[in-house]
């Protein structure tokens, strides 16, 4: 492809799931003249519980799927197959391949200032010890405090994002990082921030919380733009978003031009799944600004 | 293969995961004369959330790689591909091929007194109707309240058998089955029977707690025995039981002579998974009465 055909081409963002779409939710809202393909593994979800040759895998193989969509970028949207498959990934492809890991844990060195971080996620992502590697480069004096939260992704996929057992179990799970007096919490699962009105309560006003889908909109913009790979002049809702960090925008403040080019011309976004193309239409339908449309089903087993 | 090298063949048990293993306890417990090849799905875990399409082709793979094992019947040792992949495996094999829901849906309408029937599931095996249909036939009159319970699965999965918040999870799912007042309760669902003392409390003691993974070993030994397929005579430990159904037995009862064979021969039972071997291996050993052994990975998506 020349540098023209490049800068239109689609970028590939996929995830075992759904919880990648906060990241497409991000991007549309930061780098609305871009089109997406996104792919969301939804006959092999979760990728929490398991082993980091099987995530590498699958990620190769949803790897080799997007690029036969001539995408010119992918990102990981998922923080588990970020922390378990990105290196090797990385390494056996030209195209800019971008993680959620990293800008959350850039995020959260910057922001912190005690440097006592913490850290919840999926068991892999937690058991990969990601975070404290990123956040070890970056702040060598923070000290990371990591906690594997497996009942919430099950709790916020059953819609109970209000409830006073969901309280009773984040407050569980987050008592031992209170006890270590965290100022910084990286929400390190894309479902979490979901959940980010009861981690505010329960955490009070003092901990920062940190939105790595937010953080790694801002990167793959920065980093299109080094390339020369941004879709013409892209409109610049977020700007200012940007400098200040994502924490606690308010909810609805999407901007509603996702599904519009920079010139006006329609953007055809595509959405791609492994299994159960309604049910995810339906979810992403209530989380996303643009007309989610056709979901096609992908065998990606034989990629 | 002839009639003898027929009976001294070894049971094929699956499941999505580690939830099958129940199944092969009752199964070592009542005919522990039998040699058992488990595979468990742990590479695309769970399987309560899939569309049926997609567990169909799962379960195909996984009896696929069961028949290279030279195995001479299956037992789907999983609700939900019971309930979504069974009919048509029967119809594409020869090999005797059982599930779970048959047996725990006739023991049901067995102890039945009033008819009101609730089931407990996944989400996939709740929402195929499959437990209605069954029961349709066994027990026209009968009222089946069903009701999926997809947090249950990972509370068992993160060890939380005995918690107040289990508790009151447990006790929002079983509220509207206690409001329609049934008397049985078929635990749809591998997991579930490690709950059973949570249903027990909230239940009270007049409501009969169904295990479809006992009455399925049951239901193997009559069928092996009536195709003339039992690996010789099998010590018959648990025979009292066979007619008293499982209710209340107390743990801890296993039949400590799995590992032999009828005539003090040793059995090879063989493990089998798509992904994390070790950590599967730990929790086999939790609750089999056998040495686990080595645990083989298997690239499931060849077959």
């Amino acid at each position: 492809m020349d540098q023209k055909s490049m800068k239109n081409a689609p970028i590939g963002i996929f995830d075992s799931g759904v919880g990648g779409l906060t990241v497409v939710r991000e991007v549309m809202r930061q780098i609305p003249g871009e089109e997406i393909v996104y792919f969301g593994d939804t006959a092999r979800v979760p990728y929490g519980s398991k082993t980091p040759a099987t995530v590498l895998r699958y990620a190769r193989q949803i790897v080799h799927f997007l690029k036969t969509q001539q995408v010119k970028a992918i990102v990981v949207a998922c923080n588990t197959a970020s922390a378990l498959a990105l290196p090797a990934i990385r390494e056996e492809e030209e195209l800019p391949v971008m993680g959620v890991v990293e800008p959350g844990a850039h995020m959260a060195a910057m922001v912190s200032r005690t440097g006592r971080i913490g850290v919840i996620g999926t068991e892999a992502t937690v058991h990969s010890g990601i975070y404290e590697q990123m956040l070890q480069r970056l702040a060598p004096q923070a000290t990371v405090i990591p906690r594997a939260c497996p009942l919430l992704c099950p709790i916020v996929e059953e819609g109970m994002l209000h409830d006073p057992v969901t309280d009773e179990i984040v407050r569980r799970y987050l008592a031992p990082l209170m006890e270590e007096k965290i100022d910084t919490l990286i929400m390190g699962c894309t479902h979490y921030p979901l959940l980010r009105s009861t981690f505010r309560r329960i955490l009070g006003d003092t901990v920062e919380l940190i939105n790595p889908a937010y953080e790694t909109a801002v990167a793959l913009k920065a980093e299109l733009g080094r390339l020369g790979l941004l879709r013409g002049e892209a409109a610049d809702a977020a700007g200012d978003a940007d400098a200040a960090g994502e924490k606690e925008q308010p909810a609805g403040q999407e901007t509603k031009t996702a599904g519009q080019g920079p010139q006006g011309a329609a953007l055809h976004h595509r959405f791609c799944v492994s299994d159960g193309a309604e049910r995810f239409a339906a979810f992403a339908q209530t989380i996303l600004p643009c007309e989610v449309g056709d979901v096609q089903v992908v065998n990606i087993e034989a990629y």
